[in-house]
């Protein structure tokens, strides 16, 4: 498995087909990001603010996150795909 | 339902139809940005500073918020769209 | 009424008729930036420090205020325009 | 008149013939910035540090100051114009 | 042998034939970041704050991480090539 | 004369004859930056930090100073040609 | 000779006919940045942190040294090619 470093969060993304709105299939309309889910595996031990004090991360390991569609770095595991994001990286937990 | 994270707010953006100008069609005469309303539905746990003190964010659930027109993420929650923002995205309240 | 965020400041745009040099229409010859004159109509509550601390807004409502014609966000209000300004895009008062 | 906002600085700009170098016309030869000169006509009350504190402008009012040729904000006052700067646009004083 | 300087991490890279996905060949699907492994072999002593205390690197001699695949710096010692990284570019240790 | 405001220093520039390599002509072979000598006319009182204090400037009044090509701004007094430099723009003195 | 100012680092680049891979000549197979080696020949008194004190540079003369191959700025001493270095472009030392 892997420990994410610093204030990182390992994801698993969940694939969008249940993400279409109620009409049907999905029409951009705007110029705004898109956000995209994903089910968080594991997180690192927090940011080291600049006082020196460690801040762990917000989220936890089950948590289902939400995230700008096209952030973090994919990683392969296993045969298998997650993302590496940046603790600000992540937007929402749903609940 | 969605908890930002941070100091991130979750918005339902107003249609902007009662948006035009007195005289009739908006007609665009200078380089400014435009701004947009919404109602907040979520706040996040506020942002943390350099020293470790958390700042509670500056808005609250039922408040109608101005913004940036094209800032934000879009996220979609039983059908229906949101937009996430930082804190420091949103302009003013209305009240 | 709008309530600005943090340091933001709604300000009210003067037209600017009365802005021409002595000698008539304006003549453009430098690459300077143009500044535009308002009058502030709300004030946020302030800027938070890295150290916790809120420095208020150094501008007061009713004040006329100068700053770069092409900054600030346009926001629409019972069919009037305002501007919406960061602290910072504010250049001087008349006094 | 203005009274300048933060560590802004107003200026009057000095005209720049007497600045030709003693061979003649000026004869571009290098990549480098040029410089410009002004009459310090109204100065603000300082920059907030980040611990809170306010540190003055360094120049008073009447001091003839250099500053990149293309910085600050060009502004109309009674017909006169001047220029608005932040103080770190400011170079150096003649003494 | 080479001793990494501040917060920087010195890496063997891992090659990456055994980093496909369980079905073949690797299809890009996505605009997203991809990672690589290396192997730890030097840590530089760490990040000094800007408090003046300094923070060790989260990651040890012998540790597998990952990181974005184009970060880093190449170098070539006695024949072999290594990448060093700062610390902030490695996302996270294998365990 | 000029003195230079915040941690500024005023330089005269030295014409780069005698900076050639010495098989004859330079002739540039690598993608970096070349470096200029100048001396050291005057300096400002220095840099304030975050905390209130000040920084006094490194280099004095007659030090032989290095500098990036490009870099600074030029200023003509009384027919003569000086740079100003921003003191993290200065590299060396020579000893 | 030269002082570095700050927290800079002069030295002298090592030429590269023994940085070659044992198979013989280098073929780019990667979008990485180069290393390249260098001698230190002087070094600055350090950096100043924004709570005053100064942290002395990481490396001494005499130290070997591994840079990004386009770092730094070229200076010409007595015919002889130098390059100077902020600390922070130095990436390790031999050892």
């Amino acid at each position: 498995m892997l420990k994410p470093l610093g204030d990182r969060v390992l994801v698993e993304v969940i694939e969008e087909t249940e993400q279409k709105t109620a009409g049907g299939l999905f029409v951009p309309d705007t110029a705004k990001q898109k956000s995209q889910r994903g089910k968080v595996i594991a997180v690192g031990s927090g940011k080291t603010l600049d006082n020196g004090t460690k801040v762990p991360v917000e989220v936890s390991v089950g948590d289902t996150v939400h995230f700008a569609k096209y952030g973090g770095t994919e990683v392969t595991l296993a045969g298998k795909e997650y993302s590496l994001f940046a603790e600000r990286d992540l937007l929402a937990i749903e609940n």
